[in-house]
């Protein structure tokens, strides 16, 4: 159908323990899906949102994958109208890149129904701006892997310097989701503003090993460079059962364990989908020991990103 | 002849602009030499340095080379003696890794006059305890590169855990040895002890933006990643016309330029030979401009490191 799209963004893990506001990748499942026609009323609109609860802002200025529609319309000087049906398939407030998800697809679907104006990577200012009315700040390691797919480095988020890591076959994501609610601004406030030289070395030798780990397929370096010494310290206190339920995945096999953006969801790097499926189970059997829901995702590394769906 | 061997190892850049105390490359050359005999006394003493214009301590327990000896007999508890002669062939004091090429060299020698009862990582320890006694610093990254060669990661100096980088073949180092001495105690005495999240955030982008830019092969990206918001800027107020130095390097074509160790030298990444000796050159010119005499060194990564030599 002309002026007609329907496309999929993916959940995406950010910081991932070591890298954070620099490190994100995306997961083959589950996503957001938006579903938009092109119109003459020069407005944006939402017409429905699907599978939010009613929680989410039906106001187009307070949605992200309405503002980010404005923000790429007004780039280019198109004065078309948009009207949006989103279908909200990612929990809320989860640390599974929920917001970031919704302006992605909401992008990649208005610039398939304009014709490809833009290149995918040019998409991601407008996902960014998004990301500022969600959480107070334009960051990009939930968009960038959201919209691009993989893992990926965000070397300068100023100038978006986004560099792609090749990541070894056999890597597989867990992410559980307990049934708790942190706003990610309230798990940025709990962030200190400063930290010791001592343990920015540590962060950075981290940084530099998990990238040459990913590259090199060294998955016993993968796990030993998945060490968080400035965020997890701090904001493992939201999760409850946090320590117990690491342990229990790293006992699992897992190569690694942490917090998924700034959670309450658990991420977990394992070697092989049959490992992967353990250390769910495990992770899963932790939250049930602190008396907590949990939904579980097991998936590689989505290399694709976003896509176009058949309408 | 038996019992005796003569070695040599390389002069080292360490930090790499973004990689305060984490990252470092060996140089093919210069480096320093130290021969060495085994005898029956027991005892480890420094017979002759030449090339230190007498500036280098004779006693044992205070000279890195000796230093990295006694450690090594101690460790492995062998009583033999050890006649130590160096050949001094770095400059003292020049950030370009003249105790731990010295510690190196020793162990590299001692070792193999023994008959290689040490792998060649297994030698490092002994090296940092020389490093000690330099600076006040069990510090590995002049000491990793010395011994093993390559661009090396030091992800965790406690449990030594040192990575290789692979580096592209065209890359070339220039080194520039103004004539003033910074002292590494001092420099890094200088160094503030806390930074913000901030700039934390851009010093890790780039770490890991350099390794991944190293192992690409992509030039630009080492470009790129050669920024340090955390030692350049409190290290270059001693190193006179570090600002117009830097920039005649990269007009020149340099990747990037910042200073090698704690100074006071400098050091570029090129591609290729003939880049290197223009920015050389120009770095060269830059350091006459405010009256300091200096040495330039080009060279590309060793990929050896310390070597056995013929007696």
């Amino acid at each position: 159908m002309k002026n007609y799209a329907r496309a999929f963004a993916p959940a995406t893990v950010a910081n991932v323990s070591c890298g954070f506001d620099v490190f994100g990748f995306a997961l083959e499942h589950p996503g957001d899906e938006v579903e938009l026609w092109l119109n003459d009323s020069g407005e944006v609109n939402i017409r429905a949102i699907t599978g939010d609860g009613g929680l989410l802002p039906r106001d187009a200025g307070a949605n992200t994958c309405s503002v980010a529609v404005q923000h790429l319309l007004h780039s280019l000087n198109i004065k078309t109208g948009v009207d949006i049906v989103l279908h909200k398939k990612l929990p809320l407030g989860s640390g599974m890149g929920s917001s970031a998800a919704s302006a992605a697809a909401a992008l990649v679907a208005v610039n398939h129904a304009l014709g490809e104006p833009l290149k995918r990577n040019e998409l991601l200012p407008f996902a960014m701006e998004a990301e500022r009315i969600a959480c107070g700040s334009a960051h990009a390691d939930n968009a960038a892997p959201a919209i691009m797919g993989g893992f990926v480095l965000i070397r300068n988020k100023d100038t978006l310097d986004i560099i792609d890591i090749p990541v070894p076959e056999e890597l597989h994501a867990v992410v559980i989701h307990p049934h708790i609610e942190i706003k990610t601004s309230d798990a940025r406030q709990a962030m200190k503003k400063t930290l010791s030289l001592t343990d920015a070395v540590k962060q950075w030798g981290n940084t530099a090993a998990l990238v040459a780990a990913l590259m090199k397929s060294d998955y016993d370096l993968i796990g030993r460079s998945m060490e968080d010494v400035v965020a997890e310290p701090v904001r493992s206190l939201f999760i409850p059962g946090f320590a117990v339920i690491k342990q229990a995945a790293l006992d699992a096999g897992a190569l690694g364990c942490g917090i998924s953006g700034s959670g309450p969801s658990m991420f977990a790097f394992c070697r092989g989908n049959s490992i992967a499926q353990q250390v769910s189970d495990k992770m899963l059997e932790g939250f049930a020991s602190v008396k907590l829901q949990a939904d579980s995702y097991v998936s590689p590394v989505n290399k694709e990103g976003a896509r176009i769906m058949p309408s």
